[in-house]
């Protein structure tokens, strides 16, 4: 951690218990048998707890999308070339996208962030040039970052929480973009978990068996190369990880740091996440994860921070488009909670 | 089978091969991986043949809501006293239920539709009366319902989807609402499925363990009685369904018939969706279960359909809430395919 990242180390800001135990005391007085609503009442206790507010909201989301290139593209471990990254950018930034569309029918802010890419995106006006580099080194060779570029892209995360914060935003949303983005994920979470490739590694945008044997194959020479110098995630995070992985790693103790709940989206915001909870433990109150994605590691790492996720859908898109999706369903939580009418207000006789 | 309900005999609507085909090409032109976003990818595909449009659309929703008070109730077989269900019919017309605030939040028709109730709801401007009896008799000792009563139940089943037909939906629930129905769905399930009530009997609205024990002996008693009689599903409905099980049964087949596609709630509802299915089972392309249900025997009645539910978030409200709470991920799948942009529109790089 250096100057740059000193904010790493704030404390996280703790659940407003009153505020949870008043939203508990309303769900059971509201016209239902008690708990019939399942998840959707502990959610809206939940973050009760984490907005501090009895009636909480879902209305104001901020999705924010980190981009950056990967060296080990040069590996050949994706189905798409690694053009696409900045091919996608320039989608996200004209609406054609996935999470453009959810973004827009959602009415949620869409932050765009590119944070080096190996083409060059033009001129897009709604897109925030952090620029690390073309993209990240090669890790079966070298660290995929320098400390510096670890540092600014963690500080790229701090910068968009503080945005979102100031636009009074009640929901956080992180996405990621960047070919071969799924390699680096998993041999991060190889890394963080002392588990084997074999169990982390899936086919991410469409590989082909030939291609998945070749990419678990480019994970285990990475893992060589770099399992002896690692004593901290944040190594980890710095040799095999990735300017958007990075970037949402910093967002997401951000969060917890100034009291933002945070959605969580497939595998890649997974590891993210699980790195975030590796460096402070205290902001899995924080984090709400969206979906059980069909990239075969995102169960292992589901199961390591505990996360129970809310959908079960086959997503397997990223961009944050499956924390997007849910962002209805917590809305309808929270009106449930808010407008319907309790036992007394009904005049309903109660449980016997 | 009546002169009342000939119409029962009418064929089932077929999908529209040549949308769904033309959806799934769409699909495969959107920029994102081939398939990653899941069933909201075979949902879209699945509406497009039912609406017969290659870009469908779950905009204009459609809830009936059926009410009707059950003779069984009188064995204190439920957790709330039987007064609740007129209680309900008020609290929906006034708009304070669960359904009703997500009827509102989610600009659906709400159809309110009293079938019989033990208790007066008064005059209430916005429920259309169906009166067939202060509710169904208690069938542990004789059927449920009569012959005629049965009738009439289906045809508000049928005259419903026909309103709904005429206002033009494009998605129709049906929820339901009666004190001690979950019995009488649990007796139906198991004369139809021909298993024994342990499997099929559950919590309802909250019993304890000893209120389990008198409910599974009262379902026991029931089906001695009339286990003989049944040689059909249609006189296993009159015998121990109820009026609000019959009508739904009724309208989920008229629903097929119109070609519009139904989205099935929890327990009660599959148990009619499975009588439905029974009598006529081509409807089944029509219905799109919501979710999984925390009641026990809602996972039998989904595998005896071969139903695989979309949510599973320990919901067990009925009332049509489990299937209103899917509306918004129908609507947000139909948006991303009709809105994201193609690899073309985008010029982005293919798959390598």
């Amino acid at each position: 951690m250096t100057q740059t990242t000193h904010w790493l180390r704030q404390p996280v800001a703790v659940l407003d218990i009153d505020a949870q135990q008043a939203a508990l005391t309303r769900q059971q007085t509201l016209t239902k048998p008690p708990g019939a609503l399942g998840r959707l009442e502990d959610i809206v206790i939940h973050l009760a707890g984490m907005q501090g507010n009895a009636r909480p909201s879902a209305d104001r989301v901020y999705i924010a999308i980190f981009a950056g290139d990967h060296g080990i593209a040069m590996e050949n471990v994706s189905a798409f070339p690694q053009r696409v990254t900045s091919e996608m950018i320039k989608n996200f930034a004209r609406g054609g996208a996935a999470i453009s569309v959810l973004a827009h029918t959602l009415n949620a802010t869409l932050d765009l962030i590119n944070l080096g890419t190996a083409y060059d995106t033009g001129l897009l006006d709604n897109v925030r040039n952090v620029a690390l580099g073309p993209g990240t080194a090669n890790f079966v060779y070298q660290p995929a970052m320098t400390e510096c570029q670890l540092d600014q892209a963690l500080q790229a995360g701090y910068e968009t929480v503080n945005r979102a914060e100031k636009s009074s935003a009640q929901i956080f949303i992180g996405g990621e973009m960047g070919i071969a983005n799924s390699t680096a994920a998993s041999a991060l979470a190889c890394l963080l978990l002392n588990t084997p490739p074999v169990q982390l590694t899936g086919p991410g945008t469409g590989l082909d068996a030939k291609g998945m044997t070749h990419k678990l194959h480019t994970i285990h020479r990475a893992l060589e190369l770099h399992s002896p110098s690692i004593t901290h995630p944040m190594e980890a995070l710095r040799r095999v990880g990735g300017f958007e992985i990075a970037a949402l790693t910093g967002a997401y103790i951000r969060c917890a740091q100034v009291g933002l709940p945070v959605i969580i989206d497939g595998f890649i915001a997974s590891v993210a996440a699980l790195t975030a909870v590796q460096l402070q433990p205290d902001i899995k109150n924080w984090l709400l994860f969206a979906h059980r994605s069909t990239e075969p590691g995102h169960h292992h790492v589901l199961n390591a921070i505990n996360a129970k996720p809310w959908l079960d859908l086959g997503l397997h898109l990223g961009e944050g488009s499956g924390a997007a999706v849910l962002i209805p369903i917590l809305r309808l939580a929270c009106t449930l909670h808010n407008d319907m009418a309790t036992f007394a207000e009904a005049q309903i006789s109660e449980k016997i």
